[in-house]
């Protein structure tokens, strides 16, 4: 019997009511002859509140006991979903991420998965159960509880999906799969019935919430497709799956994110600008994009994002004091990115991306591109705007 | 250095603010030399709050799957309090009951502790960082998670002290010590200095709230001497400890406990009986007090309680079910005992008893003693009225 996972996020079962409307549809898959792993995001603001509570007993906390604090939050969404099913007589156990054996590496708060073990997982499922697993969340090898990140959940069910052979990941959320654009932001934004990996990683990583980046990267690994769905709303759906190269020049979309800042360094020195990136990495502040400019000045910038960096400020706080003047940091900025398949096969689109800003009068602080992507960091006010533009200018 | 292990109950971390009281003080016992576990309770209301989400899902929710949820309750607290003693400058690590090795039987919602093996915990005291345990919490030989019942974090901190060999195990709540009856109840009632294993277990048993049971038990087997005391009162503590065997006839004080059900059986035959236990065991519905008469009608009777029993109205409905008519329960009761070594030396205390409930109208559903112990069985409502005359008349 074939097997599917369904990662429902925590707007799909932020109360008891939504809780028990996706008890139904994992009923329903289990009714049609699947064998079904559930993986839960934590209740709604679960994770945000326990957040709060932390930063009111410590300005800042140690990311392992972080750690520690947030995994409780799918402890209570899965066991809640477990017994919302058994009340519809349908046999379900739930599992922690170390129960399930996801296995990670050991950089709290940010860990990336490194092996999957799932071999309760497996046997629940032999025994007729719907096996429900807490998502965002692992175990080292030297079993300190770790959490992936935010949007960790869709990696653990790509994950457990390769790990176990499914026939389908699904993933829920409150949208109806990928849009050419944020559908709150552009009112004519179109869903995407599919799209590769590579463009899927590209969106996530620019700031599309869809889909977690890493998530698509062991879809793609493991060569698994990815179902985007709405957990309440219509039967559409993004499937994510390998390129098939008759894409064309065709921009699938523009994605946008916020709560950025630029940090400029003048190390002078290959040697300085090491010793930040140590400093960075010690305290797991992982940089969006770094350049590096050897002439004229050894000049360095980095984007940093307040996502997945509970303590932003205290990162930025400690690099001014190490290293002074040497080291600006520029707050308040966001990103737009427009991303498709062939959208830097030449340079007409990233003069298009530059006419439009000119027409906004928003100067553009960076612009880089990929083979997938033109993104451009600018002052936050001016992102929202630049998205509708953009969508306007370039997608079809 | 000595080992000192002490235990916080719900309302000791009940918001961010008595977190950091508590912090506070563990902080200037580990300035005074002692090298501190701390076990901790979930804040406040957290464990009622999770069980009433739970009801909302599912009216008879599996235990395996509550004790997954409730679970969640002292992670959060155990993270709390191991940040705000960081916030501190004091070195801190959490662990869950698994991590400290709280070995449990598989019994959900209401196992017992069978081995304890704290090499984490003595690996981190041994880096010098203060080790905060989760309480009320443990794993199975098959890595299931379990809880110990209500009041279990006592448990868990006097095991843990038995296990590190601490020289001392303190209990804090919101009482000074143990009284001769609730001080809310009984105006005169008193602290009682000390107090032995045997009294305290008893104590606990008819309903004390100060200490649990099985803690009492657990350190009375390890010779452990435990100091209850309260969080942020005075100083003034009861130690309970080893029998002297000159405490004479004194009576340490008068209990009670609401909530009761008495059941009545008449099976007819001891293999009837059986059934009915079997299938009383099979929902973990320990009785507190089992009576069975052979002659003449080969009733039995048996005190079952809500307490460690989520599930009580739907127990209560099955029996019904299966044993129909046999089955008699009669809810709305409650117990008082007085507990003191040597009280039933001669049966004078069991006539003041009888005098005292005579005098009030309350006829007892039943009366039984042990070493230790009088009590009696009676309608909710004369609980509170019988502490007080009992305690007027018995307590010197």
């Amino acid at each position: 019997m074939n097997i599917v996972v369904q990662k429902y996020g925590g707007s799909s079962v932020a109360d008891v009511e939504k809780i028990g409307r996706v008890a139904d549809r994992v009923a329903r898959t289990r009714e049609a002859g699947k064998r079904v792993v559930v993986v839960v995001s934590a209740m709604g603001d679960t994770t945000d509140e326990l957040l709060s509570l932390a930063k009111q007993v410590c300005e800042n906390p140690a990311r392992r006991e972080l750690d520690m604090l947030l995994t409780a939050g799918e402890r209570i969404s899965m066991a809640l979903l477990s017994m919302a099913l058994n009340a519809r007589g349908v046999p379900a156990v739930s599992f922690t991420g170390s129960q399930s054996g996801i296995i990670t590496t050991d950089t709290h708060s940010n860990a990336r998965i490194v092996e999957v073990r799932p071999f309760r997982v497996q046997e629940e499922l032999d025994r007729g159960k719907v096996v429900i697993v807490a998502g965002y969340q692992g175990v080292s090898l030297s079993k300190e509880v770790t959490t992936l990140g935010r949007g960790g959940s869709d990696t653990t069910a790509v994950a457990l999906a390769a790990a176990l052979g499914a026939e389908a990941c699904e993933i829920y959320s409150d949208v109806e799969g990928v849009y050419t654009a944020d559908p709150r932001l552009v009112r004519d934004a179109r869903r995407l019935a599919e799209l590769s990996y590579e463009e899927m990683q590209e969106l996530a990583e620019a700031g599309a919430k869809v889909l977690h980046a890493q998530a698509v990267e062991f879809a793609k690994e493991k060569g698994i497709a990815i179902h985007a769905r709405s957990t309440f709303g219509g039967s559409g759906e993004t499937k994510v799956q390998p390129l098939k190269g008759n894409e064309g020049l065709r921009i699938a979309g523009v994605t946008s994110e916020k709560g950025l800042a630029l940090l400029c360094a003048s190390p002078g020195s290959g040697a300085a600008l090491a010793e930040l990136l140590e400093h960075l990495d010690g305290r797991s502040s992982f940089g969006k994009q770094l350049l590096f400019d050897r002439e004229p000045a050894g000049s360095a910038s980095l984007v940093l994002s307040r996502e997945n960096l509970h303590d932003f400020d205290a990162v930025v706080a400690e690099l001014s004091a190490r290293f002074g003047g040497g080291v600006r940091i520029r707050p308040g900025l966001g990103a737009v990115s427009a991303i498709g398949a062939g959208i830097n096969a030449s340079f007409a689109n990233v003069r298009k991306v530059q006419a439009v800003l000119a027409s906004m009068e928003a100067e553009p602080l960076q612009l880089s591109t990929s083979s997938f992507r033109i993104s451009v960091l600018l002052e936050e006010h001016h992102v929202d705007e630049a998205v509708r533009r953009l969508h306007a200018e370039l997608v079809p």
